[in-house]
């Protein structure tokens, strides 16, 4: 890792480091175009007071000022966004003429806070965002489809195993209300989301304090206990013998998503009902979503959404919507950080190209040029030093391949500097074995 | 376009539009990396010190400061960085001891500047650099290596003609010096590089000011009127009878350059020797690039850069550099915002499967997923509407397939909806057209 000693917070990444984070980039840009959804990138920057309405964040928010521009220049008041949401919902807005509903983008790039710098936590970040925007309405398949399509783009990311737990506010606000108290549900939620923060007991006193029986507070803790990889929840569920209209609405819903994941579930990712999650931010409706990284739980979230029924409003039109963000930069900084993940080379070239003598650079080149034609990422070495020596360029690169151009007397040669076998070569017909034309991604397992 | 009206200088892109920058991006990160550069990306910030060093840009720069952080927070006095250059020397001298020298990268990132908004300047920008970086020593011939990996790059790009104009620095103050006057070489230069901007007879007084005769400033004038597609331009030099080392010098590197890429001028792209293409800013030493795009000349250059023989200095080290920078919104922006370049469709989708009732979505889902698994971007219709009203989202969104799953008495089937042409389809065997599968660039000449 580097850079950070120079700026905490704003982490960079060697060559091969960031050549792994471009694989998972492009892996991701691969599931979510397979799925239609479309790329859009939004400008960094949005007006102050649509950054601030949230009210929970000014703290963090950089502002931006142009070095002796007046207060009334028309960048004055701008901030870095900190999310892909809050530009999206504007974005939407903007354009909502010229957009087809249902609009389903995805959306990569940095956004700033300037919270305090840990692991997992950095005032620079990257996040992949996928979300569905309806005008007006949304049905609730497309809460099963950012699920599905989030999950197929995670299984195939080189990452520790994710545990993907879903819950459905419908569920847990239903079953408040069902309980029968004036205990308003929305302030329940909002005591039992702080279960991972606060003593049990703590929680317990302030569910009382709303004015839930010591039974009630007692089936709104066993309901946070019920975490189940099928459907089996449900029974659960109905065990604690509550009954309401919208908890039947939000079992349905959470039965769907878990039944229309189960064959996504691999050794490296699973997806799981788990009644405890709630996610803080107010503006989730329905579904919620939050996946942590086997091993790396310290981090927190590595992923999470949900649906949220009211985007963005412009006079009568509403555009609800259903999401999810995969932090690229919180789950894999950290392992960079532990060197759990690199990749095979630092460089692109899986050929370097030798040169006999500076005279003979034409010939190398020519033999380059040969190779790039059919795709083949070369370089030619730089100095005509002794071969030894151009070896050993290649191998602090990774390159694992030198071409030696031929003469009068001898053909052109190809060696493996990892098995030291050379054989005779023609550029316009030779090839790679397939898995080395590209860096290969390096994982270690953090238990070696 | 989108977006302006609501923050100058910021421009955003429909997802159409988005889709062909992101075709152009590709392409460049397809072509640098078969000639091995490495993609680095930097942070957004830099310490201010470092971004005011060069002394006239302080006006543009953007300060960020965290909305209520004191004046010595960690992330107190950096601003976000004008260019990809400064970026990249900083990095070079955090990482010196982890990076391969001469050290080839390429970073495609965003980059702001408060300058008065107009069409081909933003505040918000992206562009597109490569560079090679030496440890001490860089030899000229990765000026040659540099100019062929652009002008290949840009070769494959769908925009208008590309003229790039190659001078070399060591030529034109070579020159000046062997005029025999006692005349600064550089600020006869930096007079000579505004001839762009005032009237010729104004330039010629400032020449005479600086103490050259009328025959010397005759010839300074005379040097800037030597323009070639071929190496004449070394004879057409020598006939003005002006002597000196550095000029031979200039004139052979020059002469490489043309040569070498000679080969790579198409009917979209041309290099030339230019003798009055000079860069304004200080620190080129050697060769110099500038390229416009034909019809776009208003726009200024669009790919720009050259030598510099310090990009980086630390204690005795000193890190010489050559590159070249594509301006990506400077050259796109404009063109999507008089609609000349856009893509076939808004979604990466291929293939709308359509839905016969949403008890049916199960099947739909299967066709999509058998599709998806062979590499074809799919979407589900989102309701089940009449056929005629499915195939119609199709045509809104560019779609060119919809898929009609059977029943028990028919097969499948898929409809080109462009050609009405319907053929009965299995989909874990049809494949679109190659040329089909993804969205392409369309481009329009800006005469038609």
């Amino acid at each position: 890792m580097t850079g950070l000693a120079s700026l905490s917070g704003f982490p960079e990444l060697l060559p091969a480091q960031r050549n792994a984070e471009l694989s998972v980039v492009n892996s991701l840009v691969r599931t979510f175009e397979l799925h239609g959804f479309a790329n859009i990138e939004t400008r960094a920057v949005e007006p102050m007071e649509r950054l601030l309405s949230k009210g929970d964040i000014d703290k963090e928010v950089y502002l931006l000022r142009r070095l002796q521009a007046g207060e009334d220049a028309a960048d004055a008041g701008v901030g870095l966004h900190y999310d892909l949401t809050v530009p999206l919902a504007r974005y939407v807005l903007d354009n909502a003429g010229r957009l087809e509903f249902p609009f389903r983008r995805y959306q990569i790039q940095k956004a700033w806070r300037g919270e305090r710098p840990q692991e997992g936590r950095y005032r620079e970040f990257t996040q992949a965002d996928i979300d569905i925007i309806g005008k007006n309405e949304l049905p609730f398949h497309h809460d099963v489809e950012v699920a599905k399509v989030m999950a197929a783009a995670l299984a195939e990311l080189p990452l520790p195993g994710l545990r993907m737990q879903v819950n459905s506010r419908k569920l847990v606000e239903g079953f408040y209300h069902g309980l029968g108290s004036d205990a308003s549900p929305v302030a329940v939620r909002r005591i039992v989301d702080r279960l991972d923060k606060l003593p049990r007991a703590t929680i317990y006193e302030q569910l009382l304090a709303t004015g839930l029986s010591e039974k009630q507070a007692d089936l709104c803790l066993a309901l946070t206990q019920i975490r189940t990889a099928d459907t089996s929840f449900v029974d659960r569920v109905r065990d604690l013998g509550v009954k309401d209209d919208l908890l039947e609405t939000g079992l349905e819903e959470l039965t769907a998503i878990i039944e229309s994941c189960r064959g996504l579930s691999t050794d490296r990712f699973t997806m799981m009902a788990d009644l405890r999650i709630a996610r803080g931010l107010d503006y989730y409706t329905g579904t919620v979503f939050e996946a942590v990284m086997e091993g790396f739980e310290s981090l927190g979230s590595v992923c999470s959404g949900g649906r949220y029924d009211a985007l963005a409003v412009d006079g009568a039109t509403t555009y609800p919507g259903v999401g999810l963000c995969f932090g690229v930069s919180r789950a894999l900084v950290p392992l960079f950080g532990r060197g759990l993940l690199t990749s095979t080379r630092s460089v692109p070239s899986v050929v370097l190209v030798a040169l006999a003598t500076e005279e003979s650079r034409a010939d190398s080149d020519a033999v380059a040029d040969a190779l790039r034609h059919r795709g083949i990422p070369t370089e030619v070495a730089a100095t005509a030093l002794r071969y030894g020596k151009q070896i050993r360029y290649a191998q602090r690169r990774g390159i694992p391949f030198v071409w030696f151009p031929g003469d009068e007397s001898s053909a052109d040669s190809v060696k493996d500097i990892r098995s030291g076998e050379q054989v005779d070569a023609d550029a316009t017909a030779w090839s790679p074995p397939v898995e080395d034309l590209h860096a290969q991604v390096v994982t270690k397992d953090s238990s070696e």
